[in-house]
């Protein structure tokens, strides 16, 4: 742990008191979104200090140039940015001509900073001395609405303490914005108007390269005590910027307020011509209802999200906070209402990795999503790759592959490969087999058969076509090969036979096949469309299977352990326990080359294969790879963790499930990997549910059952979660002694608890 | 060959007829350089054609910065670009107010390029008509001169040949250039003073970051049928530039003459306040010559070189163009008079690669310089390395290495690292070998024993210490490993047990073993200097030893031959002879992964190793290796073919060791590798001279005497080379039947020719 100021709460992440270190940190904890924008935490008022502004829109992105050092043949030709979008939330505020700013106040008290969880917004009160002497009592509070989610809104209040003053309001929008991360302080923003219409002010720009279009836009209102006035304003335009400004005169006590409306408008959802009128349209609908009452209507829909979605702790107040942080966050992020969208790492919080998708979507998010949300949200995020499969295609062959063969890419905003470094690019190539495993948990999860027939055989037949040209025979070994790869574990890179890798292509292969075999038995229509379509014959299928089933493991017969890659026992095996302290993070603290010939394993990586396709191994294999790998494993990955806490879990080893369960839960949190300045862990956060659910709970789906085997840490009094298991909601509450199982809906399901049969009906209370 | 318009001729690269196609190929074929500065062959008039602008200054480089991807630990923070530097060539020429320029003009004809190699300078000749109508007969010639090394001139003349006109002439400097290869038309220096002095003019400028302070300057004259004038000038000055205009009007048949003298003077060579002043002494200095004696001493300062360092082929005009333009390149980048400076792979011919320094200096071009230079020479590329002993050690250690460790880095201008991949910089460590053997290299050619006492043996130390740092014991080998590395075979990386690698590293650790002992037994004053500086004792030592004599070398008993790598024969083995000819060249045709993955071998790796330490292996090894090796080779890299010319020859094979050779030689002036438009491969120019003198002529050194094995290829009536051994000239013609030792000065030698030895005289013709 790194960080340890945040007040526990169940239900909110606080900050009480001002400090101006970790204003980035609290920028990136205290973020908000909508699935469709979001924003760190900046403050409305202007801010002098240390600060990381960030605004960001789904879908928005700018192709960065990647040209740098020796050009490799077959890089992509940009590396997508997360783009930093014009600034909607500001007000500069003036107290007697004396510019408001946190930073240069004689005084700052009772600074609190909350955001509500349960609620969905975020807020600050805090009383502040100027330099001018006046002293102010000043609280904000700002949403992002699901309502209209086109929409924010922020109350903004200011009442002078020790004196009447004048109150200067000038909310703007501001597009002269750059990302922290550009290499030039470059602008990819190119601004076409700013426009005002009444109380109403527009900015239309649109990024370079990629071409979004985007209107940013405002309205506000300003009241004393309560009450609206009509101010007249000023207004103030520049290329970039515009601000209305309002005067109000109040006295000691007295209460100045703005409410300011304000958002985008983007080309994906209207005609780029129709963006001002769209935001016309979303401020009149704002305005109308008002911000308590749009306020009230957040409440409402962030009760919907909870209600399903909640896991409640007792016992570990923080243990309750991180978890509902991690699903409050996942939330903010990605809602799965759009095919088009899809699960950042960073989310809105930051811009660091870029793009959106990545194979955490499939590996860790997909669980969450789809025992939390309609089966539509989960089957949005198969077609999201369906909808890519051309440039999957495409992506293969820049790279040589034939025949329809498709590589997914490792990063992308649109189908493209968009990261640019080969070792991760051409050589990560695992996440094919995460794609393809997506639907194989799709299915097993929700019965719904209709997607592989549908969509996802096209997809599995392009994946199956990948990773047979891919594999090579070897002379040396009478076996196929998987040469020149990264597995899940990226500190290691090019290796030969990353086990992992060749496992999952040869499920892949195998699950294509029999994918294949069922279609035609069943949906004869779709296979002799797909057929048509993608042509295969008998001949290619059977080239598929020889490769699958001559491919080579590594294996080590002292250790009776699959190897990560060949050459593994070549390292000098000194397990994380034996390595000095000072030497970690070796990702901060060696150079890459260390890390590359060190044994030390950044997430799971033969693990992950246990994880995936656990019903293929046996108990006693799991534990021995469990403690050959585990000990050289150094967590480096926000994604690691979780994988970890559930196998501990699954071999009933719950101290040590607890201690990767808190790790993952609290991560940003506590800031344990000092970074959280830079964002949050988005996807990770998934990761963390499944810690619960899979891990604790021991959720599982067995020959079409749902199956628990629930446990409980020593240091919680009780736990429950919520999951949508094939339209049926059901609740697990675990305490110390017995497990409750509660059906909300539908009819009489069963179960497996602990592998015992057992029938639940609705609304009827079953303890085990 | 993917060129075929250059003109055969024993002295001079030539080119006939204006093709605009050809330009930029051509301003690479023609470059010049003086040792101190250079520049493409760009037009001094204007061109509106395709054009790749380029003038270079020694030692001046810019730090790219290298962000870009996910950062890795111990990066470097630049890749230092060659930087175009201010323009001084430049004359803008008008005709009636007519620009003249060859994109535009209406018929060009008879034109002639000319690099004429033996006296060292380019000329161009033409007649044009313009747009205008007029006739023009133009002529330029432009050298860089080797007496005044900061100084070039230019004799620019026009005749208009059908009518009388006015010739506008204007000069001019500017320094307001670009880099073709900046991502974002970045400007890379600030312009301080823009001035000018009677008919001098001055730009003081100084690159950005790096700071290095320069001053562009020139003065001209003009005269009419040889008749200088006094014409009045006009001056004409922005920000960046400044020109001096001068009318002439001249009637047909008359020739408007404009000498131009201009260059740059440095800081390093000056104080950065006196580098205006300097500029006026140099153009003071060159103005007093006057270009017709500047002129005649550049033609004597060649002839000098020349008499050195000439290798004659008869009976193939071709290949003696081509290994003249070899030796005249070599002798443009780079003159051994600064040791501050070293031989940049293009010279001063392009932008690309940037950096001066690479391993090519120590493995390929040092045995050029040695022989044809004086010693002193070859001693300033060994001290260079001297003088950056303390950055090696500090980019061990940014790579975690301690003890004074070394790593010397794989790109450098100033001792640091200054390439930004992973894959070179952190891994292709064998660049260390090549610093140690080319000081064991230098002692044997030269018997100049004080190098390794005096300075060499802190190097030596450094790079033994990095290497028995930088393996590992393998428990399951029961060796020491060295894992994660690239070898000379760039098609690979981050392998494990390259043997090149893993074999020079041994003989490192012995040669600094026998050199300690040697400076302990010999040179007890610096031995007892240097241990109190690097403080090393025999427990260190013995460390070493055991690593030394515990090495693993990946070896098949199958084909009976050292493996390139750990799990090369797990690789698809298919000759490059099977290799469908479309997919060639595999770095312009194959992704990066997909050449990782396959067996072929860009230039010698293993074989590289039986080059430099051939006496450890019998004929019968060399030919195996060769053999297994040879045929998955692909010579991308223009280093590749000497190396392999040279064993072909040894193994008796000219017919192959003949092909090789021609690739190198010509690889230029045929543009081989299609790319000839980025500038020329200078340091693999030296493998050229290699190919003749250690290939067929089969120089070495023997037990301290000179051994010569004469051969000719079929293909050559005779050829002949000096080489300056130990103070001595000896000529050596070889011609199909025999062969000619001459010896020009100093005492008696005896040398092994076929193993035999002979006596030769000073000025006594052997014949063998």
């Amino acid at each position: 742990m790194n960080q340890d100021y945040i007040i526990p709460n169940e239900w909110s992440v606080i900050e009480e008191g001002f400090d101006k270190e970790r204003v980035k940190s609290s920028e990136s904890l205290f973020s908000i979104g909508n699935g469709a924008m979001g924003q760190r935490a900046n403050f409305e008022e202007d801010y002098s200090g240390a600060t990381f502004q960030g605004s960001y829109i789904a879908g928005v992105y700018y192709p960065d140039k990647t040209r740098v050092g020796w050009w490799k043949n077959g890089y992509p030709e940009y590396f997508a940015k997360v783009l930093n979008a014009p600034n909607w939330i500001g007000i500069h505020v003036k107290i007697n001509e004396e510019v408001f700013d946190l930073n240069t106040c004689k005084k700052v008290e009772n600074f609190k900073r909350e955001l509500n969880m349960k609620e969905g917004w975020l807020s600050r009160t805090f009383t502040a001395i100027l330099s001018n002497g006046i002293e102010l009592e000043v609280s904000s509070k700002r949403f992002l609405s699901l309502e209209l989610d086109e929409v924010g809104a922020i109350e903004y209040k200011v009442t002078p303490l020790n004196s009447g003053a004048t109150i200067t309001f000038s909310p703007y929008l501001d597009a002269g914005i750059t990302n922290e991360d550009s290499n030039w302080d470059d602008k990819f923003w190119n601004i076409l108007n700013v426009t005002s219409e009444g109380d109403q002010a527009f900015i239309e720009s649109h990024t370079m390269k990629t071409n979004f279009h985007t209107c940013t836009f405002m309205e506000s209102r300003v009241f004393v005590d309560g009450k609206m006035l009509d101010v007249t304003k000023e207004e103030e335009k520049s290329d970039s910027k515009i601000a209305f400004t309002y005067k109000v005169d109040v006295q000691q006590n007295q209460t100045a307020t703005l409410h300011k409306f304000a958002g985008y408008t983007v080309d994906r959802n209207h005609q780029k011509e129709a963006l001002v009128s769209a935001a016309k349209t979303a401020l009149d609908k704002a305005l109308n209802i008002g911000f308590d009452d749009l306020l009230a209507l957040q409440i409402q829909a962030w009760k919907q999200i909870w209600d399903m979605s909640d896991i409640t702790i007792s016992g570990d107040v923080k243990a309750q906070q991180g978890i509902r942080f991690n699903i409050f966050q996942l939330n903010q992020t990605y809602l799965g209402t759009d095919a088009r969208l899809n699960i950042g790492p960073k989310g809105f919080t930051g811009e660091k990795y870029g793009g959106s998708t990545y194979w955490d979507t499939e590996a860790y998010c997909l669980p969450f999503y789809m025992a939390t949300k309609d089966q539509k949200v989960a089957r949005n995020l198969l077609e999201y790759r369906y909808h890519h499969l051309d440039r999957a295609i495409e992506n293969a062959e820049k790279l040589g592959f034939t025949n329809g063969a498709a590589l997914y890419p490792m990063v992308t905003m649109n189908g493209e490969e968009c990261h640019n470094e080969w070792e991760i690019t051409f050589e990560e190539i695992h996440r094919n087999a995460a794609i393809a495993f997506a639907m194989y948990n799709y299915e097993r999860y929700t019965s719904d058969a209709s997607y592989v027939p549908e969509k996802g055989l096209e997809v599995l037949i392009g994946i199956a076509r990948f990773w047979h040209q891919r594999a090579t025979f070897s002379t040396a070994k009478n076996k196929y090969v998987i040469l020149g790869v990264t597995g899940p574990n990226e500190y290691e890179n090019n290796v030969n036979n990353n086990w992992y890798t060749n496992y999952a292509a040869k499920w892949c292969i195998d699950y294509a096949l029999e994918a294949i075999a069922k279609v035609e038995s069943d949906h004869i229509s779709d296979y002799i469309r797909i057929k048509e379509k993608v042509k295969f014959d008998a001949e290619e299928l059977a080239s598929w299977k020889k490769v699958a089933d001559h491919m080579f493991f590594p294996y080590s017969e002292e250790h009776q352990v699959f190897l990560q890659q060949d050459g593994f026992l070549d390292k000098e095996l000194i397990t994380v326990a034996d390595l000095d302290k000072a030497q970690r993070p070796i990702n901060q603290k060696w150079s890459w080359d260390r890390i590359l010939r060190s044994p030390y394993i950044k997430q799971a990586d033969t693990l992950q294969g246990f994880y995936f396709f656990e019903d293929q191994f046996s108990q006693e294999e799991l534990e021995r790879h469990f403690d050959f790998y585990e000990p050289f494993t150094v967590h480096e990955s926000s994604l690691s963790p979780c994988v970890h806490s559930i196998q501990a879990a699954k071999l009933g080893r719950m101290e040590q499930a607890y201690t990767f369960y808190l790790r993952t839960s609290r991560l940003d949190l506590d800031d344990y990997n000092k970074e959280v300045e830079e964002g949050l862990h988005i996807t990770s956060m998934a990761g963390t549910w499944m810690s619960i659910v899979e891990g604790f709970g021991g959720m599982r789906v067995k020959n079409d059952t749902l199956s628990f085997t629930p446990q409980i840490p020593e240091q919680w009094e009780a736990y429950s979660f919520k999951v949508n298991f094939r339209g049926q909601i059901l609740k697990i509450s675990v305490c110390k002694d017995d497990t409750k199982f509660e059906l909300e809906n539908g009819s009489a399901l069963e179960i497996l608890v602990n592998d015992k049969l057992i029938k639940i009906s609705p609304n009827n209370l079953i303890t085990v």
